[in-house]
């Protein structure tokens, strides 16, 4: 199905030959350079940047959605004890639908509360996870903080310094919308059936979970661990390609001979974060990983690739990568959800029947098991 | 996106000129006449149907599966009190995959065993909320009994006489598979990116609760008792046409100009329930708004429209005949997922962009708001 046209969007665009990446016409160096996060969720839902005073709404709604209900917060000791992190996370934003003030009510006014509401609260939910299952207390939303910088405070208790958040406010600009990529478009199908917001969002969720989908920055950052020392990197990725193993983080469907542009902005914040640590380690290794691929098979790092050691420079858990992808995309998503709401129509493709026909019930004393397995 | 061909499948076909549908080649008719639910579970799983020690290892393997982990049924008392049972599905399905002893195992073994887990646990968590909300005590599952018999018994707490058994077991089998609606396409979207079975069926839960595609059977009993009266059948419709109104439970994509095979079916249950009953309402205002609707609007009924006076006469609550049918669609999600994994490729459309282009990125304070919502 990768040529065919599944919707109309005006929230963003890709370039494949040229390797760019737009939101609502805004190229994603520019926004990356001069936006914040949370100018970036006004864009993507209403497809303009804001003023001042509109802003100034936004932040302070974000910042009084980021609490969630007692019973989604009384799930999190069962649940860090029990599951992953996404299956947390699918688990927690399902039951918090019940929990929103606007109900069931449809209006493209409440599903864009909505969509405020999931994207302020799903960070809350990751962190709140994580402290149960590392036996630490909570550490409640801090109304000083953006919504990135708030994120890592949350993980770790402590303000991250500003250059530090400034980076994760990237990152989460980077992850927010990428056109019709599996978990988006299952949102908007999901969303075509009229279903709600929630609905969607748990969905698109699961679609992420998935490990052709999201995943790639964790396992990424698990190889550079791997490998361990920049001089491991030629053997480790030269012995990968002979086992004929897939190198992740690389390649992309849309990109092709050039590079993921957010990958280019990615490299570089790695290495900033390095040098700032005084750590070059896992840029290195990353660096001489990314030389190798392009040598040996003529892959490109794609998006996940260099955001494995950035989230690793800034102290993120390795599995809470894709929860955090997560959270950043349920920008896009809310937005897509809201885009198909607006100009409905069911998605509902077609199948081909290639089974056996013209069969006829016989009773079960004249059946035989064929020599194969029963659940072949 | 009506004639794009999504996947290829051996599990169900429809043929809407001839008012069809088959099942792995074996008509509706053919199974809803001589077949069991269990042996369609077994049938749409392996592509056959059972030998008698294979339905006997099936049936003790849905027995057995029918309880669910004390985290789950403990959310039940708050799920009950907050939220719609169709949220209380997509959420205690999400939460139940934490307990599946297969882990997150992706073998197609392990994969049986979790759909065969999957369809025998539904019918125990729309009971146990049920109870919970009508404040009364939780009937655990009957080993006694058939999976559809066991499901009424736990609503209300009797065993069900043996032709009522039948005629929702009948139900059970009509609801099993439909090709490729939405919340199969939903589903088989979030397995090709080998994301897990628990994810793929929250998500085809969260596209059947919307009123596009599940809820048209319990709309259509809503209307019945409307309509309350045979007498006010005709200028019921009449007036709902004029208003420009859409009738529940009436016309198809695929079936056109010919009934729905499974309404044809459902039509006859509810005139033999109604005459058990001794009640032929239900029965009789339903043939009447099916003529009128013929002549009227060249309208059929579907299957979600005699669904409803069935239903209804079996003593289901309304609003749990959306769940029901999601409890008898698992067996054919199941099914799609598992086909998927068999041989997937990620299944991911494209979209076109009709967004603004070349925008650059203004400071703040030169930005202006548009007249217009901001939310529009």
């Amino acid at each position: 199905m990768a040529d065919v046209v599944a919707a109309q969007t005006a929230i963003s665009d890709i370039d494949g030959k040229l390797g760019k990446l737009w939101y609502v016409g805004y190229s994603i160096d520019d926004l990356a350079e001069n936006s914040t996060f949370e100018e970036v969720v006004f864009l993507l839902q209403t497809l303009r940047l804001p003023t001042q005073p509109e802003l100034e709404e936004l932040t302070e709604h974000m910042v009084n959605d980021r609490e969630t209900a007692d019973f989604v917060s009384g799930l999190m000791p069962t649940l860090a004890e029990q599951t992953s992190p996404m299956s947390m996370l699918r688990t927690s934003v399902s039951a918090a639908s019940a929990y929103d003030p606007d109900g069931w009510d449809q209006s493209l006014m409440a599903n864009y509360r909505k969509a405020i509401r999931l994207v302020s609260l799903m960070p809350t939910l990751i962190a709140y996870y994580d402290r149960h299952r590392r036996d630490l207390p909570i550490v409640v939303p801090n109304p000083k903080l953006p919504h990135a910088a708030n994120f890592l405070y949350m993980l770790s208790g402590e303000e991250p310094d500003q250059r530090a958040a400034e980076i994760f406010d990237t990152l989460f600009i980077l992850y927010a919308d990428h056109t019709m990529n599996a978990s988006t478009f299952t949102a908007r199908v999901v969303a075509s059936t009229l279903s709600d917001m929630h609905s969607a969002i748990t969905a698109a969720i699961a679609a992420l979970k998935g490990p052709l989908h999201g995943g790639a920055n964790e396992l990424s950052m698990r190889m550079l661990l791997e490998i361990s020392d920049v001089d491991h990197a030629e053997s480790y990725v030269t012995d990968l390609f002979e086992r004929k193993d897939k190198i992740m983080g690389f390649g992309h469907r849309v990109y092709r001979n050039v590079d993921d542009p957010r990958a280019t902005i990615l490299r570089q914040l790695s290495k900033e974060l390095g040098e700032a640590a005084g750590d070059m380690r896992w840029y290195e290794i990353s660096e001489r990983v990314e030389k190798i691929t392009l040598e040996q098979k003529g892959l490109r790092p794609n998006v996940d690739f260099y955001a494995g050691s950035v989230l690793y420079y800034l102290g993120l858990p390795i599995d809470l990568f894709t929860p955090m992808f997560a959270a950043a995309r349920a920008a896009g998503w809310t937005a897509h959800i809201r885009e198909q709401y607006a100009d409905n129509r069911i998605i509902r493709p077609d199948s081909e029947y290639i089974g056996p026909r013209d069969q006829t019930y016989a009773p079960i004393e004249e059946r035989s098991a064929p020599g194969r397995e029963v659940a072949s």
